[in-house]
């Protein structure tokens, strides 16, 4: 059976270059960085390259680079470290309403712990209007944390526009860019962000690996406390294979990815059109053209996201509804709500993460199959019969 | 040139076997286990598997397991996490004066945030005193953390004695496991523990992955926040092939346990009365007999142990001094001073700790090398000068 894996969003394979690098660290060179004889100058030196082929890639100092074990804990070292190391000079943070739940989820832990969250809505597309931002900048503004580019919906945000906006007021300005970081061009220096969150495993990277990127001298309070490892930032042995593999996959990424970006452009347009054109009632969400190059997200009205992974599945087709954080609860989805979509028709979320790996086949095979099962599963649908009777979609 | 890995405490090379193991899971089963398709059925079965094989080595049961990034991460997340959620049934809070760095700085960050803490002194050999710490329980401790095995002097705790004071006061008793885990038998319910860390570099597993077990219905305010990973406790994508990694370390382990600890004692005893025997003036730390079986750590009068270890790296050997995650700063070690070692003394401390995979000869090219290396360094040493000609240590 030919099978499809279109949710590159949660996770990507690993790409056999990365995994080639990464080997010898398992068993060859295992010394820890930090010790102090030739296995450890080893190791040290591996994550120091490493962190070069990433600074590279996001055009910052390697001495900048923070290595986690994941895009979420960049995302809370970010927020609840900046946070509470700025907390004498206020306690009012700015977020969007679409950020994700690693971002958002330690935002409502500081409200709770008596700090102030303005969250700032967004338009049909998901954009974040820098006008609303410049309008919410208080004196005691700390922190503005708007994500690059939104995983549900694809939308990319026009980050420098609101990088201006927040410079200057004295507030840092982080951004999640775990969806775009070895993906799209992200360029630091252009973006003018102060903080920036990236995952090695949506990149051809290994899972358990991410970085926090700090512009210089940029205090954060840490997470992990204990060792000395990234410059007391953030303690704990490092994981050197998985470290080692994150910098090749920075390295292949910053080569390749104009050729990764125009195929995947080709295939997604090709799946979004495809979906648009064979399945009525279909809304594709995000923006057409600001999106994800890989990205392809709609809400299929009067049936559910969840059944329709069901049956994708049984055909070998992998999709997801909404975030793969959340995707085995199915709750309706934050960011489709602060988008203006109704409730009944966020149910019908789906969405298709294109990755390198993805061929035309894969994108026909799902093109051939789709219709079929939306037709199966409208035929069962009280909410598309009652449709078909009154014109009512809810 | 012959080289001998002697630094195991500050990480294990990978077994060969746990590399097999986890290698499929970097590209051929990569989906995100909490995705809803086939790919995180498959990744999801075997974070399941690794629990189970986790689990099974310390005899708790598997939803128990929470699997984070490392030991540092763990300890953190118990001494943070258990504070903060416990706050309404008091503030104190008692470790050992001995404990790992992982364990003293959130214990410190929580003594800023307003907790009380007592340390609990040790003897000569690094014990502690089952009724000091029952002396110092009060109605509002809400967490003991006690370290099981001591990682710089290689002392095994009598925990179950601790847990024994400790069971019925209301207060969590957390256990930081790291040296042992994997390497003595760790049984939970003998050891009476409500908590407990491990890491998986420390017995041949994948470094990025460590678990912090909580025994049932204990509630921990999280660290890392956002999706829905390990019951909400510690969210993040998972490191599938490090947890994959880490269970078969586990398995290995618990089949292999015996004959491993009867080949480390043998070597370790080799190495201790070799140095001992053919050093003027090196001590041993910690326990002859209640120590860790491949852990040998001494304090060698009159020279430094940055010194050896730059002399003893030049012959292809590598030990530490101290903590791995100290080496490169080489403060005098605050485990050594609990234990009442002078800091003139303490500065010479050497420690020297064996793994599976190595042999005898590893040992006597240390026996062999150590001796001429030592006589160079009292030579240039002016403390041994004046030992010498006034007979004072200091």
């Amino acid at each position: 059976m030919k099978k499809a894996y279109l949710d590159n969003a949660a996770t990507t394979p690993v790409d056999p270059r990365v995994i080639e690098t990464m080997l010898p660290y398992f068993r060859e060179h295992y010394g820890n960085p930090v010790s102090f004889h030739e296995w450890g100058e080893r190791t040290s030196d591996a994550i120091e390259a490493a962190r070069e082929q990433v600074a590279s890639l996001i055009n910052v100092q390697p001495g900048e680079i923070i290595f986690t074990s994941c895009g979420t804990e960049s995302n809370n070292l970010a927020i609840k470290g900046l946070a509470n190391s700025r907390i004498s000079k206020g306690k009012h943070l700015i977020i969007s309403a679409i950020e994700h739940f690693s971002v958002l989820h330690p935002i409502r832990a500081l409200e709770k712990a008596g700090f102030e969250i303005t969250y700032i809505p967004v338009d049909e597309y998901g954009f974040v209007n820098p006008e609303t931002v410049a309008h919410n900048l208080r004196p005691d503004t700390i922190l503005v944390s708007i994500m690059h580019a939104n995983n549900e919906v694809g939308t990319i945000q026009s980050t420098e526009d609101i990088a201006r906006v927040v410079k200057g007021s004295g507030a840092i300005f982080h951004t999640d860019a775990v969806a775009t970081a070895g993906t799209i061009p992200v360029d630091v220096q252009k973006l003018g962000v102060d903080a920036l969150s990236l995952a090695g495993n949506q990149f051809y990277g290994p899972q358990g690996v991410g970085v926090l990127w700090l512009r210089r001298n940029i205090g954060v309070d840490p997470l992990l406390e204990g060792g000395i490892q990234e410059s007391d930032i953030r303690s704990g042995t490092h994981n050197v294979p998985g470290i080692v593999g994150l910098g090749k996959a920075a390295e292949l990424a910053q080569q390749e990815m104009e050729q990764r970006i125009n195929q995947l452009i080709v295939l997604r347009d090709r799946l979004i059109q495809g979906v648009l054109d064979s399945i009525e009632h279909a809304i594709l969400t995000g923006h057409l053209q600001k999106r994800l190059p890989g990205h392809a997200s709609f809400c299929i009205k009067f049936i559910e996201g969840e059944a329709m992974l069901a049956y994708l599945g049984s055909e070998g087709i992998a999709a997801a509804s909404g975030s793969a954080c959340t995707a085995k609860y199915l709750k309706s989805s934050h960011v489709l709500q602060a988008m203006g979509i109704p409730a009944v028709t966020a149910q019908g979320s789906l969405l298709f993460t294109l990755g390198a790996e993805n061929t035309q086949e894969d994108v026909d095979l799902l093109l051939n199959a789709f219709p079929p099962i939306v037709k199966r599963l409208r035929d069962m649908s009280p909410l598309y019969a009652k449709y078909l009777k009154t014109g009512e979609e809810s």
